[in-house]
């Protein structure tokens, strides 16, 4: 039998409902890469969260979605502002380099949250031909440690973009978990903290696999369907994309799934906090528990448990909740961390 | 009600067997990216068809999957010889160049397939850096003309590109149709012919979506992964792309679909080819039907059937047919084009 | 001792007051990367002769200007409509569309020159995201075979393209032997015919090396200074192009050249017409003769003269004037064409 | 009048006995792109200089250079691991990335040098395809700091690359300076201390254009002739390049131009070093002069002399000398600076 896994959010299946959706849209022919009512009807509910300006577009993954949200904005002799931490930078094989011709320019922070500060300093500087020209700021919504800006964060951080020139995009692959931690609609931390770009996922939480740009910011939807069709992210059966944001949207699923998958993180955190050895490295904001914890004990509890080390250096470890996390999981986990920390210490 | 579709092959959903395999393997947590127990079973089928020195890499979906293959085997230097009719040449927005930095040397053909001798005229010529060097032969089975090549002619094909230095590359969007017209096993046209790497497609016939690249060369099989990754195909919940191909390649339901489409596509060629005014433009070797029929009776025949005319300027249609292309409907698209005909001609 | 040269009109060196310019400029130091006084010298010269509108970079070479030009005009989706015959598309390894992403639409054509109607012919059928989007149109001026278009049918192939939202860019590699053989200034084929962007050469007609990117249409004029350095075409030294630029502008010594070579390559013409199994291919219309002559002599005259064979099937030779070709080489050429063919024709 | 330039060393112009040859080689008609016999005599002294073994490409500029010797030995998903300061990471405008597609792993150092120890750090994690796989270190001969590796030191990082798959590329744009410091040939920087590929410049010693990629390792020579034409790099008239470097490498030219401009470097150090408020910053081991000065006195001095502020907030300014900056000029320009600091001294 496989280990219990807390190794990713993606790790998990589909939430049934949106599996049921997939089945209930398997009937007859319907027009490709698009055309379709389904897709038609996905971008109506997307209208309804983000606002009738919005415009849709499905693609195949969260690489995908990321790397040519980027492309759409910029030319490339572009740079790009992110901090360090940001899955474009660190997770995606340089895909955002390659695709887009941009340099990122990464920055060092605390928590995986960019301050408006930081992108003041990486404007400062000569601007002349010989360096690349700033052009999006990149943020992401939860962030990679587990973290979430509130919308006055996100907000401030577009104003430093605007009065700039350059373009807020956020990659949401956990936009949900940020949203049901804070406890306010999609278009507070988007529309309304007029972030320009979207990369909006599901997968992380309850869908099977598709993710989506969302273009907030009107004047930036350019020709869009020949970024993403020469991007190699058109699908041609696009209802069965559509269709998982259909029930994702619906009776909001998405929040139910956030939340349930935030509550056992807060959990895990909560019982593991007083555990010897055992310190949590950043707020518990989304659906992520990081915690350094001493490395001898890792590999005793990875036999048990799936997880990933995050920072072989530091000793850090993710340890991951989804939507289908069971409590029961949980509690036996925060257990086993417990029984391995006090009998180390105990040795040491 | 929408109409009829003869547009396409992938305006049809998906197999039964294959969405019940979805919905089979959605129990769970299974590590992502492709490390899981699903994917090693679809890998096996894999190798069973195409030989144990196959290797498997599902993607997105087929432009992906042409796109990767030849970016595996070229440097932005090189050149593709194709057929000028070949989908990376007309359909993928312009994705082979971008994403490789070739040229593509599109050759004209009668019939969609290319000969060795064009080959060989394409190579002649001045070899110095002021021309892109040739590195890839890129041959579709089927044709986007629907006719197919057959074992011998593939092979002749890889012999004169392998003679040449010359890698051989096959966008397999439709071999299944390909081999259910020649009645033949998939490895009688890749594997046993010399291909040296296969876009290996389903989603045209009964899959959901999501498409594979099979590395048929073992010395052209280089970091694929990466390639994959950063060419943004590499799905996180792999298991639902994996899935598809168990239930494909299980009892031979590849071959009942494609067989079922080329059925049709016979039978509506059949029933037409006597029509007035109708001429089948090339063999009907796939699930495909193209015919020169009077410009004036298209637009009438459009509002009750989908499809799409081919060539504007010769008059040329496009009616493809699916693994779930019902026989009464053919039997009454025939029917409608006599009639359009039919009256046509009395009325000129 | 080398055979006399036919070969290319960059076989020659270069014009001695444009070498006497660049020792004249080597005086002390200058601001580096085209900060100093003599390119804005060289720009004065420019705009005298484009208009006060018109924005000059020098680059490194005539792929670069080329490459760089149409860069800036598109994006990594768009297609670039040219004849076949195009440099971009023979004789650039691939440059353009490595470096652009873009595809080339080439166009057949009877002598080198594109007609506004394979423009639209270009244009129509299908236009949505499957498809490259069209953007800029490329003619060569005076073209690969040795044929000028006229400014009245230069501006018929911009009205055209301005009429469908496309850019006219010309490969002015040889601009001065059109503008010479046309006796016509520059501006006639290129600011007073509505041409966007101009690859402003020289090399050719008597300078060194470095070639010039012009930007006519001041709205095309977006940061042309980043794609320069990003495309590694920002000379350090710069002074030592644009006193090139300086000494070829001053008292019409481009003109002198052009006329030069040009002369040279009509007296061969003329010299050879009559000649038995000679045949000139196209107009001598700058400084380049095409003629097809019998396959069997070709490798005895290339003993004494260096040429290059243009089609090797359809016997087709290429003879380039220079602006320091020699009247007497040119006389003593078309001996030895005359003796070679009358030979020939006895022994056959 | 301009104000006397410590600006950088290539606001200076061409040295007499390089222009000198430039007007030699022009005579008569020789074949383009290479093909001449200055191409190979200039071949014949670099391998008199880097051994037998030695390829040697003349190209455009020195971003042309390093941007084509990192595509020669990479993959678009590969890195490139470099100090943080490398002209590529921080001057080329993100041409690396954009034409290489490869990420650039910069790494913070002391003196612009970068260890052994950092490229193991920079290696270690995870080396799955999420992330970029590293090919190439890239280190700058005399750095961009003014400081030299030592042939030792050069050898121990070949040694590391070499151990990990990796390649050693050397950005030589002033390697002239690093060998006059280290009073060794240029072999001993490059070919004996196993450097892979190298960026061989002269243009800031005292050529006019055009500077070289050198390939050592004869592994790694694999069609650069393509990638340097396809990557606009290509010179028609290649003897006025060729010709330069003649002139550099004979009769030690470089060395006696390189051994001035270290020697003037040297001075200008030692007659400020005991300046109130000057803290030189780095070794002066090359021919620039990096030094902490008071930032009030910056503006004061510029307009007299041309210098550039290296770092703004560090108030680190750098002074560059060349083949001809006179020791009048060196000694003034000490004087101006010692009489401004001691003035702003006595008044703060």
């Amino acid at each position: 039998m496989e280990p219990i896994s807390f190794g990713s959010d993606n790790h998990s299946g589909v939430h049934p409902e949106i599996l049921e959706m997939i089945n209930a849209v398997n009937r007859g022919h319907v027009v490709a890469y698009g055309d379709d009512h389904y897709t038609k009807e996905a971008e109506k509910l997307i209208r309804k969260q983000f606002g009738e300006q919005a415009a849709f577009y499905p693609v195949a993954n969260g690489t995908g979605a990321n790397v040519l949200s980027l492309k759409s904005v910029t030319t490339s002799y572009n740079s790009v502002i992110c901090p360090n931490t940001a899955h474009i930078n660190t997770d995606e094989c340089g895909a955002p380099e390659h695709y887009t011709g941009c340099k990122l320019e990464a920055v060092e922070t605390m928590d995986g949250k960019l301050r408006p500060q930081q992108i003041e300093a990486a404007l400062s500087g000569r601007h002349d031909e010989h360096h690349n020209r700033p052009r999006v700021v990149s943020i992401t919504e939860a962030t990679e440690l587990g973290t979430s800006y509130t919308p006055e964060e996100i907000r401030r951080l577009a104003d430093t973009a605007h009065k700039n020139g350059l373009v807020l995009h956020m990659d949401g692959a956990r936009i949900a978990n940020a949203a049901a931690f804070l406890d306010v609609p999609f278009s507070a931390l988007t529309t309304d903290a007029d972030v320009d770009i979207l990369s909006f996922g599901g997968t992380k939480n309850g869908m099977m696999m598709g993710e989506s740009i969302i273009v907030l910011n009107p004047e930036l939807d350019k020709e869009m369907k020949f970024i993403r069709k020469q991007g190699m992210q058109l699908a041609s059966k696009m209802r069965f994309l559509s269709a998982q944001f259909i029930a994702y949207l619906t009776d909001e699923l998405w929040l139910e799934n956030a939340r349930h998958a935030n509550k056992m993180a807060r959990l895990l955190a909560k019982l593991v906090r007083d555990v010897p050895g055992v310190e949590i490295a950043w707020p518990v904001e989304a659906n992520g528990v990081f915690a350094r914890i001493p490395k001898a004990v890792i590999p005793e509890l990875q036999k048990q448990f799936f997880f990933y080390i995050w920072d072989e250096e530091k000793g850090i470890v993710r340890w991951m909740c989804s939507f289908d996390t069971e409590e029961s999981h949980v509690r036996e986990f925060s257990q086993a961390i417990r029984f391995a920390c006090e009998t180390y210490e105990k040795e040491n």
